[in-house]
Formats: C-alpha cells, structure tokens, sequence
C-alpha cells in the first residue's frame, strides 16, 4: 500500500491514513461533499469525497483511521486524492500523524543531555523531574510544536523544537558569561511544556478546551508553577517569568528572558521560512 | 597612576585617558564649564572642568589623550571626576579606548575557524578574502559593535559580537539541514561588515560623515558587492539580500536571512539587557 | 500640625508625613541634596535637604515616618517643601500613605454586594473566599490599583477599582442578556486580585521582587488558580482567561474578557484623565 | 408563511422577505445566479437562484418586499434558500428588516429617563431637543448601530446602543465624582446621532451618498453643531470634542471624551463577541 | 537698537522685542527667575531674569511688547539673553512676531492666482468668499501654518504653506487628468483655514480654548461647512471629506483626498526637516 | 480585429493579445481549466479555457502572443473572454503590453528638461549619464513604476512616474529655497532606476531573480553607485541615501530624502487611489 509521500497523478490509490480534517461543504451549485485533510507518516493529502456523500459520511470522523480507494488528481498545482470509496481502518490513528525526519531517540538523548547541564540543583532536579513526568516525555514525541499548520507541525516537532531552542541558549551561555546559564537552560527546556496539555493528540492536534482558552503559555506556566516550589521564590519567578515572556517582544524584563524570545523565534522561522525567494 | 576601574569617591587622581566626548556648556547661572566622558581600557568615567574653563578648553580636543588631575565625586549615585587640571599627554588615544575583557587573539582564532567551515568555493574566498583585508581585520579588532553607546559598545566588540552571530548560525545549521549552511554562515560573518567603514576609530567611535547618511548596512552590501563578482548571480544576490536585511524584521525574504536578523537580536540582547529585572 | 492639603507658599512648616520617596543627588555644581516625596492621608509634596545632608540623611530611610520642620515654596509652579531639620516620628509610615476619599468601609460594603450577586454557586464560592481572606481584605484597604504613580494611587485605591470596574461589569450584563453575567462578574472582582502579591505596602507601594517579574496579571491567575479546583475544568479556564487577558487589547478570546478589558481601561481613564483639555 | 427563524432544512419554504442584498454572480463555469440576503423581523438568510435566472431578476431589486418560493438546504454549516420563484409582495419592506428583541417602546422610555438626567439647562435643553427631532426619532427605532454589518445591526440597534452607552457614561459619573456628568451624558446619548444621516432605511441600510464620504462622527458633529449656539462656546466645544474623538483612541484630549470611547467600544464588543471561545 | 538676527556673543543689547512666551521658574538652589522667549521678525531668543526678579516680573506680561536692556551669552552651544533690566514699550507686539522671509503681498498674489484657477463656478465661489472674509485673509498673514513651534512657525507661515500646498496640488492635477483638479485645488486652498480659528495672534500664538479642544480640522470643516450650502451635496461632501482627512493618513476614501494628505506632508517636511543628515 | 478596450457583453471575438499571466487551476469538481490575463495595447480581460485544456494548454506559454477565438461574458460584474482555441500569434508580445495613454516621446522630451534643471556639474553628468544608458532608457519606456499589478502598471509608466516625481520635486525645491534642488531633482530623476534591472520585459513584467531578492531599492542603489565615483564622497552619500530612503517613511535623515518619499507617494496615490468614494 503506498504512502502519501509516494502518490503520483494520475494513479489509483489504495491506502490507509488517518483523517486530519474532514468537513461536510457544498459545491456552487448546492451539492453536498466532504473534504478531508488525510495524513501519514510520510505527508499530508487533501481528499474530496463527490459521490455516495451520505453513506460513506457515516462511516468515519475526524480523527479516525480510515482505508481509501481513490485516484490522485492535481488541483490548483497540488496533488489532490478524489477519494471513490472509504471505511474505517483498524489502525491506531495518532501512529499514522506525520512524524519527524530525525531519529526520536536520539533527539530524546540531546534533550537529556541538554537537561543534565543545567547545574543548579533546584532548578537541575525540577527540569529533570517535569521531561520525565509521563504526560510530557510522550507529548515531546506525540505532539508539534504549535499545533498542526505551525512550525515543527508533525509528531515528535515539540521535542525538536525544544532541542533546537535548548541548543541555542546553552551556545548562548558559553558566548556570553554574563548571563545566569542555567536559568537560561532550563527555561529553554520548559518553554513550550504546556502544549502537552494545550494540543490534543495527533492525527487533529485540535486544542483542547483548556488550551484554547489559556493557551500553552499560560498552561507552561501553571505546570512549572506546580512544580517549583522547592526553589527559592526568586529563582522561581526568574524561571516562570522566562516561560511567561517568551512569546511576547515587549514582556522580557530579563536578559535570559529575552535570549529566551529570540532562540524560540529562531528556530521557528529555521524551521518554517522557505529556502529561496519567497 | 590609576585606571578608570580602580577609581573610588573622595579620593585624588592623576591619571592618563582620553576623551571619548567634550562638550562646553554653561550651568544655570550663566557659568561655563566643560562636560567631558573620559575612558581608559578599563572603563569610563563622566569628567566635570568647573574652573580655569577658558584655559583648559584651548589645551586639549575631543578623541585626543590627555594626563587629568583631579577628584572623584559621588553624581546621581554614580562616580564623577571633578578635573582641576588637565594637558595633552602622549599617549595613543586609540589604545585609550574601552576594550573587550575577552583575548581578541583568541577571538579571531575563532573567527578563522568559522570563516573555514564555510564550504562553497565562491563564498568561501569572499569572506576569507574580506576578512584578510587590513581595514577590515583592524577595524574588527578597533571598532565597537554598534557604536560606543549600543550593544557590544567598546574596541573589538565588533570582531566578539561577529563571532557570536556566526557561532549560533553555524548551530543553526546544523539543527536545520534544510537551511543553506555555507549563504548562513557566510551572511552571518560578513552582516556587520560595513561597520568599518561606518565608524570612526576610538575613543569617540563618531559615526563617518558617509556612515551618518548610508549606515552600515548600506556600507555593507556595497562593501561585498564589489567583491562578489565570482559568485553567480543567483548566489551573490543571495548574500547581498541576507546582509541587507538583517536589521529589519519584515525585510527577510529566505529562510537564512530571518535567521540572520533573529541570531543578530538575539547576541545584541545577551549583550545588553539587564541580568535581573529592571 | 499642618496636613499636607493644607500648605500654603511662603509659611514655615512642623508636620509629620512619610517619606514616599528618598533618592540622594548633586546638583550641577557637585554638592549633594537629599529629593524626597513626602506624602500624608491628605496628599504629596516634594521635599528637598540642601544644608547639613550628611548628618541628617543618616536619621530616616525611605517608607520611614518623619517629622519635619521646613519652608512651602513654588518651585515650577508648584510647591515644595525646602526641610530645615527632620527627624524619625513614632508613627505607623503606612498610616501616612495617601488614602482615598471616599468611605472604604462603604467600599467594602459594595464589594460584598457586588460579590453577592454571583449566582453560580461555584463562582460565589471561589470570589466570596478570595476576597476573604485576610492578604487580598487587607490589601484592598492598603494598596492602590496600579502602583504609586498610576491610577487610584493611594491606599485603598485597589479597593475602589474593583468596586469601579465590577459595578460596570454588572450593568453590562444586565444590558446584554447573552453574556454569562456570573462569569463576567466573577472575573472583574477578582482582576486585580494579583496586586496583592505585586505591590508592597505604603508609603512606596514599591513592587516585590516577585511583583517585578511576574507582574499582577500572572500572579493573579496564580492565586485564583490555586482556589478553583471546585470548578469544573471549563469554568476554571473560562474565569482564568478572563484575568489573564484583563491587560492585553488582542489577547481576549472571549464576549467577557473583552468587556472585562474595556470595563477596566473605562474605569481607570475615567480617573486619571484631566478633566478639561491637556 | 413561516418566518426566517422557523426554517429547518430540507424543507419547502414560502414566505414574505426583504432582499437587504441582491447581486449577480455566475459560477466557475459562467452561469449566471442570484445570491440575495434575505431578511424578516426574525434573522438573516442567505438566498440562490439558480434557474430562470433572467426572468426572476427583472422582477425585484434590492430593497424590495417580495415572496419567495423555495427549499431550505444547509451550505458549509449554514441555513441558504434555494429560490424557486420570486414576486414582488405588497408589503413594507423596512417592516420586513431585522429588528431587536427588546421592547423598541421601553427602551425609548430608558433614552427619555437617561436624557432627564442631564441637570445642566444648556445641555439638557440640547440632547431633549435633538431626541425628539422626528429624523432623529425614527432614525434610533429604524436603523442599526453601525450598519447592517456590524454591531448592533438590526432596525433599532441604534436607540438599543444609545441607551447602553448612555447607561455605562451614567454609571460612570456616579462612580466617578470628579468627571463632568452632564457633559459626559449628554456625549453619550448624542454620539451616534450622526448614523440618521449616515445610513440609509432597511433593510439595506446602505450608506447614502454624504455618509460613504462623511462618516457618521463627521455627520453627528454637524448636527449637533447646528444646534449648540444655545452653548456657551466652551461648552460647546467640549460636548462637539467628545463626539468627534469618540472612534478614536487616541483623539481624546478630556477625560469624559475617553470614558466615552471606552464605553462605546465596551457595548459594542459585549453586543458582537462570541461567548465562549472563538 | 538691533534686530535678534544681529546679535553676537559677549555684547551689551538694548532692543524692543516682544514676548512669546514667560515663565517664572526657579534654579536647583530655590531661586526664582523669568525664563522668557523674545521675538522680533527677524528670530528668536531666549531671555533669563537672574535679578531683581519680583520687581521686573510685574512690568510686563507674556505677549507684551519690552524694551530690553541686557548681555548677550552663550548657552548650550546656542545664544541667550542675560537680562538686566526690562520694562513695558510702546510697540505693537503682533508687528514683532517672527515674520516670514518671502513677501507677502507677492504670496497673496499667488493665492489669488491659484484660486482664480479654480473652474467649478460653486468651489470658485466659495474658495474666493472664504479667502477674502477679513479673517481668513488677516489670519494668513497673521498666523503660523501650525503653532508657534510647527512648521512654518511664523507670522504668515500660515499664508506661505497654502501657496506651497495648493502649487503642489495643482501640478498633480496637471500630471494627473484623471483627478478631480477643481476640487483638489480647493481642497488644498482651504485644507488649513481652520488654523484663524485654533491660533492666537502673535507673538505667542497659543491655542484658543476652543482650538485646544476641536482642532484645525474640525474648525476647518465647520467654517467651510456653513459657507458650501451652494454646492449639491456630493460635492460639498467630497470637498469636506478631504479637508477632514487632510491629517490621517487612512482616512482618505478619494484620490483628491489622498493626494491632500500628502502634499501638505511634503511642504511641512520641506520646510522643517534638516538639510544635511541630522 | 477587436482590441480589449472595445470588447463589449455577449459578444464573439477574435483578437491578437499577450499572454500576462497563465495559470492552470482545477474547477471545485476536479475538471482542470486555464484561467489567463489577456492583454494588448489598451487594457486587460480575464481569460477562461474550458474545454480541449490539455490540447490548447500545449500551444502557448505565458508571456506569449497568442490569437484568441472566444465569447465575451460578464462575471461577478466584470467582462471575461470564454476562449474556445486560442493558437501562438506571430506578434511581439512586449509591444501587447497594456501601454500609457500619454505620449511616449514627450514624457521623454519632459525628463530630458528635468534632466538640464539640475545645475551641479558632478550630479548632471550622473544623472544624464545614466538616463542616456541603453538599459535605462529603454526600461523607462518598456516598464511599470512598480510590476504589473501596481501603480502606473503599464509598460512605459516608469517613465510617466519618473516625469510625474521629479516635477513635484523641482516644484518643491522652487517653493523652498532652503532645500538643495540639485540633490532633490537628481535624487528623483534616478530614485527608481532600479526598476530596470528588478523588472523583466512585458506582458508579464515578473521580477528578475535578482530582483526578486534584491529589489529596485537596493538595485537602483548599486547601479547609481557605480556610476557615482566623480562625486565627492559627500554629494555622493546624500544621493544615494535619498535613493535608498525614497521607500521607508522613516528612514530618511535629510530633508531632500524626506520630500522624496512623500512625492512619490503621493505621485502613486495620484494614479491609483480611486475618484470617489471607495
């Protein structure tokens, strides 16, 4: 069965994916059809559903994993899948969310490293403690880094995200001693931790109530608060305030806390800006 | 004789500096006197002349090196020299200017490294070829980042402040195979390039009359146009876009030159903002 | 003894105030003055010392209460107090700060009013317990609504907002049947709630280290967070945004939390804007 | 005949609408059809006519009462009529428009209330006499607070924003003793009275020609303009001064012109901001 | 007696100027003294009253023509006034205010020049009434084109910048056949006429209260308002619209208006920014 | 043969027109059609293939001649030409390019004036010099001011914005002798030089690569400094920073600079906002 990073025009499809999107709309003229964002590992897909609309409607929802038989079109200069037939798949969706290139492991044996850096041993163990916690060592490799359509948009982004923005502040650190190297550290490694509890799990990554209200700023934010309770109360308001500036210009007050804005910028526009003229 | 860092309150100075800025003002009642900043390389003090201003003023010029007799004072919670007597010493004003508390020696090694790792053939004999010129290799080592009042504001801060830039592009680089390495790197090494010939040399810094009206962006581009002929034009126009645009947030039109601008900000800020709220 | 209200231009002065403020300058010439602000349940006045500065510097520290024996004069067109002698008083400083004109005791009543109208019993029961608890009680009373310098900045001026803001916040629930008027309610009488932990008591109000960093909105929702675990998860997220967005003119995700931002930028212009042009 | 509110699709419709919009578009392959917006007292219905589409378009204009012949279908999640035939009706089409849900005569009853308020015989004697102008009059009960399009936007959005604005202002000045109640009542209840020369009758309610250029601020200072010479000319200014600034943040230059602001922007994001997260 | 453009450094000075602006203000040590701008058509300077300050404050007030018996010094780089003695004279102040360089008869002359140019017999009529009401024609020659410290800050600035705008506008019209050229001629021969309303005469040319709080702009539309009833109403719309947006650079919904915005930010610029890099 | 300015509903045609732009898009049911920008000499039509795609996609690519057969039908309120074949045309496509209505050889004879206004030898030389260059001068004729789809947007309006820019700066310099009209009137002359080497040939106008990347700004620049050695390295500075200011409203620091950017704007806002309200 072919990956979605395999389909040519023109050809016949039989696969299985899981259903990233799917909305019922209707054509100009009245008549009903769905359209669906489709997903593996290897890419993404849109599909069109044109006939038997209210049967195979039925069949599945966002989120499931589904088995089509279709023929890739382009459309718009895109590929397109006009799916003919579809049915549920027994297949775990959230495997079939895109994931990354690089190796999971290795990227969570970076993230370890960049944790058994940070020397302050209140804030060593509270890093050390939150990347072990369950909830966000599998969000680190199941969730992206700001939601499907961001930076880092497939499972496992979040955890090269933070690799990548960790790897830059601790550079940062050794170029300018002036700076406090752990704070800077270990607010790299949290920044983004409250997207385990802001995105729901792939193939959708949809927020989740909570997150869209308080978004994962907010959610990091209260994480850490919880768990930073053996820190002295400066070093902790120096830690949540790093994680509470980071996605706001004007909010840093501290040095680490603009460090902090900046590599996160760096590696987002790194990972998303195209290469060549846009 | 001391030096600007071993300075303390109440106590008298005979000591050698040079005059980074001179101005005559007149105090509220009508009496003039003379407002200078002094600098050594370990630091600046604020300089008063209150007394004999006719005569001392003719004795000496902004930029030049002069031996100072006088006392420190307490001004607005900082420390201030109260001049009684002041002549034109000789000494090199140049050598008198702030300078970098890190080896220089050390820091262009790490320049020629980085300048090594650039692999294409055409960028890498630009920016080898750019860096080995006299003006540039001095002023690198002479001039400051930014100015004597920005971010790395003191002789050689411009050769740190480019190996800074240039270290987290290379990481970047290397967290994102995507990007172009050899454009990022070498972008990164040339961006400030134009500094040279937009400042003037210590202790003042004072901007050149063509740096006041073009800047160093502008001086810059011009600078490694002229020596980019090799390249083709895809490649040189490349360069030229990711050092133009390095000062502007919304001017990237690539990936490697919004790079540029953020790994930029962000040496600038860990330079410069304050380690603790302010 | 003259109350600050009360000072005249030209007459000699024996009160006793607290010092808001006490900073230690030179003038042009290089002698050094004390600059205080002086300030009593009545008002401001700026003091200056400019005789005998070593020895009574040395009698008061900032916050401190004081009696002080001085001259009015006009200074810039307004008055100020040039002090003769001062000395330590035994009076409670935080009696002194500048406190607000209307009644708190009615104030409060209003508060517990407001309070009361809270329906949802979850919501009923996290404000009326907040706002009884003796830090956030006595902070109403003590604090102002934005610091020394902003608006209701005297003791008491806390207090006064929120009465402000959540009297609008009802009637605009009552003029807009489609708002969840609890939740609206709710949010405005716990808004500023976080100026409780930000500010420090009178007569310098000054931020706690922890206030500087983190700021009242973010210890706000801190301090809600912990007492809202009785709410089921999207009530909780619901009230929480609503804090966390009080601030920020784009943040607000939903009708109330942009209510709430407007109710509280009306409430705050209406007390600080000159009345008449500026 | 069913109204608007009453549809449920698949079903067939026959009803009495307003056409508040009628264009003539053609499909991606060049078919002509109508898209109308059609309306009653009850909502807001988006219409199609796909067949006959040259006879059906000669027979009604936009602006006009007509009955309708069709079926309800559901397109992208909302509610649209596929039009089957089309006549003009005998019935008054501004009738036809969308209007409040509250009671237009109560809320009139509130205007009157709110305008005895003004104590001030100059002002008192303005804002009466300007309320009871038939333009001014008709124009609150027949036209929306900021076009069809915007907050507010049904027959009588008009006097049902006028007596939240002037509610909040009322409020405002009880709170806040140091503003100048009458001038900032008087601002609220006068500060959309340039929307009756703005806008045209429903259920369109287009600009006219003067209003496209002018704008409703333009128009309502001019109004009020007109009828001030009783004023004195401070006065005057300072109530033109708040309706002029009233859109515009930054324009205020007194307090009561930027409580104004904020109350105008106050009632109209708690009339048009979704509750619940968007 | 000399004029202000002739003074020099270190000379004794006797002269009648007039008093643009006084202010009693007092030095760092407590001691009042008279902070004074004098004017005569050639310049300006500033004025001190180190002496006898009780008794010579009383002689004269801010607009008042003096006669001035003083030391010219150096302050800041700039002259400065040292007044000894100072005392009422008997000229007319408003003929001492600063006054323009280029002669105002020949820039009437070009004023009546342009507005003969206007075609449209309604604009024609209603340019040329406006421009010969005494007001108008005095407030031109009279005024400044935007207060004392604006650009073209001078008596008869005012006259001069309408020139300037109105050539620039009526050369548009010429590159441009497909603007409006009566109404953007007219457009720009009125735009600032609201300024005989917001000024006072000179030397100090303060606001009017009622310039303080409308403005040129709304001064402008309501005088050329009352006086357009001959136009239709589009017209007299379109004519207003671009005397109203002639301020905001997003207001303009027409070329003409557009246009307007940016010749008078052309001519101001022209005429104030520094030649040479500042 | 009909041209585009003649084209009139429901009619058939058969013309000669170019290519400007060619896309080949899919209809919502997955049928692929070619939607085209036709062009010639006096206007533009949108162009639809809907029928034998793949056989007529073959014969033609953008920027060509081709020779329509097709109907002429009004979509969404604007004339489209349903194409039924369409073949390659033996005609220069640059000469359909949409072209200016003014004549050509007078706009030339108009810049050539321009061009002897400027009085310094060092600047005429340059700018005459430069116009005079085969590249420059034909560009001036064959290009837009700003691409296809922006001001004067059509082949020769960079010359018509060149004429239209440097008589409002002559103007200028005219009506501030102040100003140095040498600097302003060369800087206008050459300000979008760089158009001719950002630009490629009509009907499509696309950027360059290099133009793409590098943009007329910073092209115009390079190509104006290459040619401006003769000058002094002052005269030099200021022309090229009016030139590489003329975009960005805040970077200029001289006044010429300062004027240029507002006449250019205000020579584009001329030509494009629309006559009447928008």
């Amino acid at each position: 069965m072919a990956t979605i990073a395999e389909l040519v025009e023109d050809r016949t499809v039989d696969g299985v994916f899981a259903v990233a999107r799917k909305r019922r709309l209707t054509t100009s003229r009245g008549k009903p059809y769905l359209a669906l964002e489709l997903v593996d590992p290897s890419g993404r897909i849109e599909g069109r559903v044109w006939d038997d609309v209210e049967l195979l409607d039925r069949r599945f929802a966002e989120g499931d994993a589904v088995r089509v038989l279709g023929r890739v079109e382009r459309f718009d200069g895109r590929l397109q899948l006009a799916v003919r037939t579809v049915e549920a798949a027994d297949a775990d969706p959230a495997a079939l969310a895109p994931t990354l290139r690089r190796d999971a492991d290795e990227l969570e044996g970076f993230l370890e490293f960049l944790a058994a850096e940070v020397a302050h041993p209140g804030l060593a163990g509270i890093v050390s403690g939150i990347l072990a916690e369950p909830e966000v060592r599998d969000g680190m490799r199941l969730l992206p880094a700001a939601g499907a359509d961001g930076h880092h948009g497939y499972a496992g982004g979040l955890l090269e995200h933070t690799v990548g923005v960790a790897t830059l502040c601790r550079e940062t650190g050794q170029l300018h001693p002036r700076l406090r190297a752990d704070l800077l550290l270990a607010g790299a490694l949290l920044h983004d931790v409250g997207r385990v509890r802001e995105l729901g799990r792939g193939p959708a990554f949809r927020p989740t109530p909570e997150g869209a209200l308080l978004g994962h700023v907010q959610l990091g934010v209260r994480l850490v608060d919880e768990r930073a309770n053996v820190l002295d109360s400066a070093a902790r308001a120096e830690l949540l305030h790093a994680i509470a500036a980071h996605h706001d210009r004007s909010a840093a007050r501290t040095a680490e806390a603009a460090v902090l804005y900046h590599a996160n910028q760096l590696d987002a526009q790194a990972a998303t800006r195209s290469v060549g003229a846009d």
